[in-house]
């Protein structure tokens, strides 16, 4: 049974740079009726994601931005808890992009059941989610890792870099990761199995790279854009592969700093930046959720959550999200399974 | 028979950003005498490349530099003068990078014979030399060029850029180029069949894209970096391409200028941007060779040259170079043919 009241998280004002916890609004609206056709689900866990920052802008590249009042974006698993639909029945667990809040309404046309053999339900918003396809086919499809070569990947310990990191392992890749804490950099390496991790925050990413990479740097899966980005196009070997996924050290500029020029180096190194959007590969995604289900299995492939409680909790989650303070893909858990 | 003196033209100093007539040395040498195993070659043409700047610093990101003194690097068309090895006889017509100077020896390792039936001597250093392959293999497989999509190209009437809007008319795309002057901007509209043309002196260069454009940027074959490529970025279509060639904006600059971040742009454009080097496709160069030269016997392809008398005007012809002042491919004719 539901609840009288929904509670809800709205976008109440555009960040200025940083997202500050003024711009988030907690508000109350009652639980809505699925109306003939339609499902009532019960939000579990609500998945906390950089892509969110962007579509909190007036602009957005490629997306439609958020309107103000309107509940923050944001893919959720929940409970089917009623039904008028013979396509969904009580009980059955989906994920969907349903937003910031308790409860939501839904065709249908946008879930998606999740298959609880895979994994547990947070699962379907991580590793076997959109950050894993993201890493997924990011790393493979884009960056085109082959074995013996060095992979970089920035914001490693993270939802998406911490797959990557495995998998680049799992290709036989040296590989590299650069995160922001020192227990960030040892779990990679001793958790997860990165060959060797650097500390933006304390390390000079450059020369570190150097030592690193001694045989220079292959793929470089892009988190982060910025001056860690910049310190990497000085070690591309001929032929580098980089793969962006996004830019988080520019997120959250509302203009964003200049740079070196550094585009031009990829003409002597043979090499190319290629962006991607997970959605490119959504025809294929359950092949690379079984594969990383497999892996799991396997005991080849670990991941680590950051698991906040409380929905009323995910404003501050999010703006410890764009800071870096998340250790591992972060989620909100919205009520008990 | 060789003259007893032999003109060089050599490196003085490293230019500080745009080259002066002070950083060449125009000097006079014993004209070198073919050893066993060599050929003695009389230049007849000089090529000059914007390549030649990037040599002329003390740190190259992928070539060696040129040292002090040293004779400017360059290709050439020459004639066999002088023979001591069977491999070549006299009056054979030859290509190598052999130099800034009016004779040279060789052991004919670097030199490849240049078929005359092919077209004039001086376009085995044009379009039917390393800028004619750059274009060819730059543009047709970096930017995978499809019918009906729009492909801008800047520095359009140089000795790349001129081949690559037309080989993209004969793809059937809708055909943009950027270049410096009226002139120019009349030359490939009018006389190689560009569908528009852009200004960059004296247009806004985002805003006149966004007009000839229609329907957005799908290839952009870059020439120059800087600013007009920033401008191309704003406009690019789902799954760009951009083939990087080089950046002349950025070629004479000690210091290279910062400018805005656009590379996070490629993620939601699912777009990429590619580097090459016209070596990497050498293996198959004598195939774009034999396909230019029929387009120009079938009149679908047109060059212009800029044919500059002597080789003690190099220095001021590729000051010039460096500055736009060209209109279609720089050549020096050292001598007779």
């Amino acid at each position: 049974m539901a609840n009288a009241v929904n509670r809800q998280v709205t976008l109440a004002a555009r960040p200025a740079n940083y997202p500050k916890e003024s711009d988030f609004a907690l508000i109350e609206s009652p639980t809505p009726e699925p109306g003939e056709g339609q499902v009532l689900i019960q939000v579990l866990w609500l998945s906390l994601d950089p892509y969110m920052r962007g579509r909190m802008r007036a602009n957005h590249p490629y997306a439609a931005p958020m309107d103000l009042g309107q509940v923050v974006v944001g893919g959720v698993v929940g409970k089917i808890i009623e039904s008028r639909t013979p396509a969904f029945t009580v009980g059955e667990i989906v994920d969907g992009s349903l937003g910031w809040q308790e409860y939501a309404v839904s065709d249908g046309s946008n879930l998606r059941r999740v298959d609880k053999d895979l994994g547990p339900l947070s699962t379907a918003l991580g590793i076997l989610g959109m950050p894993g396809m993201t890493a997924y086919f990011g790393f493979l499809e884009v960056g085109q890792p082959r074995p013996g070569e060095t992979v970089v990947v920035s914001a490693a310990s993270g939802a998406v870099g911490q797959v990557v990191g495995q998998i680049s392992k799992i290709m036989g890749c040296r590989t590299v990761g650069i995160a922001g804490t020192a227990e960030k950099i040892e779990y990679i390496k001793n958790d997860l199995g990165f060959d060797a991790g650097i500390n933006y925050k304390t390390e000079n990413v450059g020369a570190t790279l150097a030592t690193a990479c001694p045989l220079g740097i292959d793929v470089y899966f892009d988190n982060v854009g910025g001056p860690i980005t910049d310190a990497v196009f000085d070690h591309l070997n001929t032929g580098a592969r980089i793969s962006i996924c996004g830019s988080i050290s520019q997120s959250n500029m509302d203009e964003p700093e200049p740079g070196p020029r550094k585009m031009g180096l990829l003409v002597g190194k043979q090499a190319r930046a290629q962006g991607f959007l997970v959605s490119q590969f959504s025809n294929r995604h359950e092949v690379g959720r079984q594969r990383i289900a497999g892996w799991i299995k396997a005991g080849l492939v670990k991941y680590r959550e950051d698991v906040v409680e409380g929905l009323e909790n995910a404003p501050r989650a999010f703006i410890g999200l764009m800071q870096g303070e998340n250790f591992g893909k972060l989620l909100i858990k919205v009520s008990e399974e």
